[in-house]
């Protein structure tokens, strides 16, 4: 395997920890940075995440592989802008690949690109509730799920690349087209991103209204269910906004069953409530 | 300090962790355990959570310091049951402590008894999603906080040697009014077991519709947010009964919530999207 120069657009979380285990790890030779934001630039120069932070041009023009790790509004046009200077310069053996969190809008907007086969759609399923190049850490991908979305549509010899380069991240490969994968994620990690936000509005409230101590109590299992509620708004607006239809399905789904719940115990139906946490514990077996 | 014969009524998590650590910290001299699951019972036994378990009888004629941990409904029936051989007994240096997750209704049932100088009710605000002897473990409490309810209707001498109990299991005592606590616990506690109750719900039903992989992209986000919905029923069932009216209340406040997210998704309001998640990350503040 030669080993590459590799261009990540966007150091944070994402972005940040593929060029620490791409380097340490000895898939990429060479990692370019191009952060937009002054101060998540320097820090991730000054934390050595990257070898040089360089334009956007510049990245395009040295990188053989470039990886968008931005939000997924801006995402998807950074990448049909990559392809199109992909085009432009005759630059057939480049790769270009997203790490976004929904992959319908992504797939559909480069679907009928020249270049779409140099395009590798893919949603290495890590992070934390934190952002930004400080976040970034080694050892984030390791033993995590990487899907591929539409890989029928990239060049074979375009996704064995990248394959290996998840390889290199110790991921483990899922295949599944752009909108059984939006589907999924909406169920298993944007709802429970809205059902944390909604969790930590619920108490602030409580506090605003002048209850100081509201927190005081708060055990391990408050903090568990209402982590996700820090996580950043300039990632999550345009996820929920790209899979809105699904997320809104799911959304409703959760509020019957919280409503369903509401009138058990109103009605102090212990049976029914009893019921209802039984059917739930069936998570056991699932989640470990 | 003089070490006490311990009995606990109630080997599950926190009944068999507070075996543990009084007796490997040597605030108790012996540890008598009472439970009537036989399973249980054995299981306790072969594991050497309690030093003997005898009979309920047994229990409160010999142990200096009753403890009842059992699920809130059965609770504030014992507590009111121990109290009462207190008083047949001329049992006045015994005392009675219960750990229910409810403070309100176990301090109304006793608020009148001839002996409830001897009780002093608390709720150690520590656990796991796991339950029964097995789910036992040491220094579950050290560090965590554990509220004092009405304490001044104990007698100072019973309520400084339940200090020290505490004080043995490394916990920090908050004192505060029983209908306080419930208020406080449902929106730090409660409302967080039925939001993930209610997740837990509406993706098993997605895999009963024949979405047998969803849980194949579950990652850490949905794993911390759904963890609450192992709970057991037992538990919670009379838990959730037993607060009704505060758990209520909080439920309407997030169904709002999740409403107010709910519409600005769909009327793709970003703008209001955002602002609800920058409102949400305030808690970042206070959840370490």
């Amino acid at each position: 395997m030669e080993r590459k120069t590799i261009g990540i657009i966007g150091l944070g979380l994402i972005g940040g920890s593929m060029a620490i285990d791409l380097r340490r790890r000895g898939f990429a030779e060479r990692v370019l940075g191009v952060e937009k934001e002054p101060l998540n630039a320097a820090a991730a120069k000054q934390i050595g995440l990257v070898d040089e932070v360089v334009s956007y041009e510049e990245c395009i023009g040295r990188a053989g592989i470039v990886v968008v790790a931005i939000p997924v509004g801006a995402a998807v046009k950074t990448v049909c802008d990559v392809l199109d200077r992909f085009q432009a310069a005759e630059a057939k053996d480049k790769i270009v690949i997203d790490v976004c969190s929904t992959k319908e809008q992504v797939c559909q907007a480069t679907r009928y690109h020249p270049c779409r086969a140099q395009f590798v759609s893919t949603h290495p399923m890590a992070g934390t509730e934190y952002s930004g190049p400080w976040a970034a850490m080694p050892g984030l991908f390791d033993g995590r799920a990487c899907i591929f979305a539409n890989s029928e549509e990239s060049s074979p010899k375009a996704l064995k690349t990248i394959e290996e380069l998840y390889d290199a991240l110790n991921m483990r490969p899922i295949y599944m087209n752009a909108n059984q994968h939006d589907v999924h994620t909406a169920y298993v990690s944007h709802i429970s991103h809205v059902t944390s936000f909604a969790l930590a509005l619920t108490v602030l409230d409580k506090e605003r209204e002048g209850e100081k101590h509201i927190f005081d109590l708060a055990s391990g299992g408050f903090s568990s269910t209402v982590r996700l509620a820090k996580s950043s708004a300039d990632m999550w607006v345009p996820i929920l906004t790209q899979n809105r239809e699904n997320v809104l399905h799911v959304m409703d789904t959760y509020i019957e069953k919280m409503q369903e719940f509401r009138e058990a115990v109103d009605q102090f139906d212990e049976d029914r409530v009893r019921a209802l946490i039984e059917e739930a514990n069936r998570i056991k077996k699932i989640i470990r």
